[in-house]
């Protein structure tokens, strides 16, 4: 009956985190009603309703995981619409996920907002429209210029111009935001050799996963004035969120060459190498292009960058995963509270218990939802336990790298990665915070009584 | 240079969690010397050295891993040297940790003191050495008791009186230290239809692995005058680690019988399924006796059964693991922290935050732990995935339970297993505070910031 009036007296009022909840699941509604429509598919394919579903989840929580071939299924409308539902699932939580930042921000005060956002005009703050357009624009020129780039590099590679631009339309489309779909049929498998194509898919792909604010702060930074640079402090979440985004991806390049050091790599010219093993390291943050065929790595591998996986891309990014902050935040705190310390510091900062709380939370929980995945899988499936920990940890990472059994998986189990997907996208503390109660229940105290632990 | 006048004044002080490193270190050094006397092997049998390591480690430990067959390997004499090490393995931590554990209680006020050892008499305070002697008792007069009737019943399946009684004292020490080793050739399979030889077995694995402060206050408890019965107060400690180990059997006993249910216990009958399911659990907890052939199970078994295993038994017992309390205080603050409440709670008690911060860096370092190991072994190892975090799981757990694949594996491999099962022993908590700072090296306070988590 509280419940009700509660509803009744607030009817517009709804958390940032509902707000993210329903725009998903919006999207995910309308992108499966565009991929019904028979202009989207190819002449005379009929795509069963379950793959129309997870191809929309899939694309609006840019993962890249597919039960069909795009190249294969989807007319050239239909890859328009793919596209735009990428872009649609990846400007979400960049903008909501900003937004909710800039209001915590607002929340503790404007000291600590300003080291936020490094911020000497206030513009930022005052205009949050502002902000959303900002972000908008630009993904849009960082898209508008590569696309023209690569289309007339692929000019080398296609023999229509159309075709050459949307080959580089698409890629684009798929690296910046991390959707990693391909229409090539065989993802960046084609340019195995071009590195040219690969940096770029790689800048592209650091540019979705980094987290925007990030790329606000550099923005700012450079934007600078040369004397003032000296005074600029990038933010604490700026510095630790991109500290281990690349240790990750340098730590991956090499565990991903060394872990098949004497398989896929041997023999392998060192620059090939290089290059294999940087890209597969990189798309693990969240891309899910591949510019190989996994399934030639070994599952030591495959277990590795499952984990790599799981930690996924930044926050407020177009990645998924438990994200790179929570995993630093939870290495660091294990190893102060290893070495005897109380309060968790990094770069002379020290970091909110309520922080750590949800790391620890996040973690936590994402490790049981992708192990009870993983079970409920092993279950249903007759694949290897190594390829659906791949699949799972990819869906949960909204990587959608695949050891290429998502298509031939039972409806249940496709309905399981769509939930993970979805999960890994509006990320694990949004989708808890959703079913959170408004007030802590007790209001008082027990006394208090000690453990036995380990 | 600070460091080194601490150490000369203090020369003889070493902490407890030191001086449990050192006692099973020694041990596991006599134990090697013990197995390496030709008085020890069987006539013309000729044990690798890294073997019999192995073996004194996994008695040691009380796991039970093995990478020869005890029954074709050891002489009566290597077999109750074997049969002592699991005794001294077993209660070295009963006994040294429930002496932290009163240690811990005194440091912390007589109040609490008092709920956790529920005392009316001072007994237990006083005296240390008493108590010490209470537990070796207490575990002799169990494993007489049990000796007796076991060796009388084996008369049946045995041959000579000598052979029955070696069977039912060895029997008895495995099942009660839950040192798993068996000297059958093949575990308890020779009595998968005998429930009453079954029933025995768990009800003292179950002894061996609930913790010694339970027994100690279910002892007090039934000492009790009756009309002071309801004023007797369990701790905490007991109610909690007791509630977690049962709900752990019989979840386990129902989920081993559903991960099969289609596959092992298809067509069996109901109460050899029960009795297969139930032992199986309850074995998993830390015992490492099998009553079946693991490799009829289904992988989702495996996986669900290496959780359960990588959980183990409840601290101060015989058994290893990160620990029941350990598994229980995480799903609690999980719990509490998505329902949006600050201080953790159960039983009416508030759990102190520092016990927290334990229990989740325990498990947080536990899964590294494991996850490099499997990463490790699936490289050096042919094996299936699923086998081997079996492995690896069982010997982090001090369980014991094995695919097969042990006795296989290579020289580095082997080496693996041993400091997991050193260190799910003595505990990873123990472990990590022999390495720990005395001091929290901050004496100022960095400004706090906030973080985007997940
Ligand atoms: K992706
Ligand atoms: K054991």
């Amino acid at each position: 009956m509280n419940k009700e009036r509660k509803k009744f007296e607030t009817p517009t009022r709804r958390s940032p985190f509902q707000m993210l909840m329903i725009y998903y699941m919006a999207a995910i509604a309308l992108s499966t009603i565009l991929l019904s429509l028979p202009v989207s598919h190819k002449p005379g394919i009929d795509i069963p309703f379950i793959d129309i579903v997870f191809t929309a989840v899939s694309a609006i929580s840019v993962t890249g995981l597919s039960t069909i071939s795009i190249a294969d299924s989807l007319s050239t409308t239909g890859i328009i619409f793919l596209a735009l539902m990428m872009q649609i699932g990846a400007v979400g939580i960049m903008a909501i996920g900003t937004i909710l930042w800039v209001v915590l921000g607002k929340r503790i005060g404007f000291k600590e907002r300003s080291m936020i956002m490094t911020d000497q005009n206030q513009t930022h703050f005052n205009g949050m429209v502002q902000l959303i357009k900002n972000i908008i624009f630009l993904l849009l020129a960082v898209e508008a210029a590569f696309f023209i780039i690569l289309g007339i590099y692929f000019m080398g590679y296609y023999d229509s111009v159309g075709e050459a631009f949307l080959q580089g339309f698409f890629m684009v489309i798929s690296s910046v935001t991390n959707g990693g779909f391909d229409i090539t049929g065989q993802s960046m498998i084609p340019f195995q050799s071009d590195y040219f194509v690969q940096i770029i898919s790689m800048v592209l792909i650091i540019i979705g996963a980094i987290g925007y604010p990030v790329i606000i702060e550099i923005k700012e930074y450079l934007l600078h004035k040369r004397k003032l640079k000296k005074q600029f402090h990038f933010s604490l979440f700026t510095k630790l969120t991109t500290v281990t985004f690349f240790s990750l991806v340098l730590v991956g390049a090499f565990g991903i060459y060394l872990f098949d050091i004497n398989g896929f790599f041997k023999g392998v010219v060192w620059h090939e190498s290089f290059f294999y093993a940087l890209f597969q390291s990189v798309t693990t943050r969240s891309g899910g292009l591949a510019t190989m065929d996994l399934t030639l790595l070994s599952d030591t591998n495959h277990l590795f960058m499952s984990a790599w996986m799981f930690i996924g891309a930044s926050p407020s990014s177009a990645g998924g995963g438990i994200r790179t902050t929570t995993f630093a935040l939870v290495l660091i705190f294990l190893f102060t509270f290893i070495r005897g310390g109380r309060s968790v510091k990094i770069f002379h900062r020290e970091v909110y218990e309520v922080d750590l709380n949800k790391a620890v939370t996040v973690t936590f929980f994402a490790i049981m939802v992708v192990f009870s995945s993983v079970i409920i899988l092993s279950y249903l499936e007759p694949y290897s336990l190594d390829a659906l920990i791949f699949e799972v940890t990819s869906a949960f990472g909204t990587v959608g790298l695949s050891l290429g059994v998502t298509g031939d998986l039972t409806t249940f189990s496709k309905i399981i990665l769509m939930i993970l997907m979805f999960i890994g996208r509006v990320g694990i503390l949004t989708f808890l915070l959703v079913f959170r109660r408004k007030k802590d229940p007790a209001k008082f105290n027990y006394p208090k009584e000690r453990m036995i632990i380990g």
